[in-house]
């Protein structure tokens, strides 16, 4: 018996939201479809923001109500606000995922909220969500819990205090986030092991950029205290719009083949996962698709140790 | 006081004896000037191999001779056999690395010998090198101890057998070498204890390529394990001319924020270590250069965690 890992594809959601083209909703659907049909056990859809301030995020009620129906498939969508959750329910999400920012300049940057501010808005949409008929499951992620491009070093003893306070709110789980790809290995295993300290496994995944080139290197990192949950996306897609500098997520083929490696089961096949970008040369032929393993091809060492 | 931890440059060797045009010797050595300025300790300049096999390496005697005037820094240079190590003596080269290959295929493709006719060719090169009136350090570099783009998998057993036979026959160090890139982190691990368990701190360094992007990760895998000694290219430049899909060496400019922001001390300025850069751009104008700390800028938070 392997472990198992979970991984969350957050490209339809994280990776599509500073793409410079608009991805058309036939396409966005087929391919989380078909990264469903890959065994991708998470995937984050879109983001219930308005339409004016994430142009790409439009359609993403429309992508939640089909992706719902898709077999064997968590569904999750971003809700910054008790609105956003509201929209969220209707289009049946199984999985909301709420930001709120660790350092004081991303919030007001991004949320146009201060931290404090934003913990009481989950307060009023946890507090909302557990009224309806239907579970819904709040996750709530601590965006530059390992630096952040505004306010610079962000103090593990604030992103304690975050987790605590939304922990304390009643959040299904708490994730950490490298909103902006600062962190180091060792930073992600002080952090994580400070908020596993104060809330334990209610901490319960990672999100990493790769701006810096540790984001794999991260994710090991993570691996070894524990998290067993991370985000990733299709071709290392993304950014974060009030973050400068940043770069794309870390590269869910990349991971994958790490994890597999080491002897973990994602329940991903890796080729079924490579194919699905085509999805990305036909929908964005203008964005960057990143990715070793895609382009060095799968070695046949891989297959040994699958066997 | 911070732990040490060696960086040692291999773009002038491994980065460039795959480089679609080749570098003219006068940019290569103020490349190498510059990298010493930067306080890089270790530099691999150039391979002692006949010119008809690897002419971008024509020039290793010259380079040689100009590199070990520099201050400071220790001058590497490969030698495949007798002769090489012969000819990296008279120019003068502090230490010589031996490539050894694990694999049988590799082995046969890039010396033209058995693993066990090179270890008994190395044997040849230690009593040489001990004779002579100068010290010089024989490495002796394990190619394909995680994997081999011709044989596959490369036992844990082989590795050891080739490791602990390179210390018997008086190596002063041995490495070793993912020479396509297929290695694993777990893996990176499992082989590093299995050496040491056999040769002890004879093993000195790990030689890493960032074919499935898993270089970094296995960086920080070898520095769990006790490891304090990293081959890298500036760029992450390189290859390997018998390993079909092999990308480049990890990245030094990656490996060394890494490592800095972590506690450890490399002895090397990253912003000069950066401009050095600008040697590839001129010297190498066609050569894809890697790296996500050169593309995305030193954050503010490594001032920070510097001061």
């Amino acid at each position: 018996m392997r472990e198992k890992v979970t991984v969350c594809e957050v490209g339809p959601r994280d990776g599509l939201q500073m793409a410079k083209t608009r991805m058309d909703t036939a396409t966005k659907i087929a391919w989380i479809t078909a990264m469903a049909e890959a065994g991708v056990p998470e995937i984050e859809v879109g983001s219930f923001v308005p339409p004016k301030l994430i142009p790409t995020m439009a359609d993403t009620d429309e992508v939640t109500r089909a992706a719902v129906r898709l077999p064997g498939v968590l569904i999750v969508a971003l809700a910054p606000n008790l609105r956003g959750a509201q929209n969220a329910y209707e289009a049946g999400a199984h999985r909301i995922s709420v930001p709120v920012s660790v350092s004081e300049g991303h919030s007001r940057a991004n949320l146009n909220r201060t931290p404090d501010e934003q913990i009481a808005e989950v307060a009023k949409m946890i507090a909302w969500v557990r009224e309806q008929p239907r579970r819904m499951e709040v996750e709530t992620a601590c965006s530059t819990a390992f630096g952040c491009s505004i306010d610079g070093v962000v103090p593990t003893a604030s992103v304690v205090r975050v987790a605590a306070a939304l922990a304390a709110a009643g959040a299904d789980m708490v994730t950490l986030a490298d909103t902006v790809g600062y962190g180091h290995p060792a930073q992600i295993k002080e952090v994580v092991r400070a908020v596993q300290a104060e809330i334990g496994s209610k901490l319960d995944g990672l999100h990493l950029h790769d701006t810096m080139g540790l984001g794999i290197a991260n994710a090991l990192a993570g691996l070894e205290v524990g998290v067993r949950n991370f985000d990733a996306a299709l071709a290392g897609l993304g950014g974060c719009p009030f973050a400068p500098g940043a770069s794309g997520n870390i590269v869910t083929e990349d991971l994958v083949f790490m994890l597999e490696s080491m002897g973990f089961e994602s329940g991903i096949n890796l080729d079924a996962l490579i194919a699905c970008r085509r999805y990305l040369a036909e929908g964005l032929p203008n964005e960057a698709r990143h990715g070793h393993v895609p382009q060095a091809g799968i070695p046949k060492t891989f297959r040994a140790l699958a066997a």
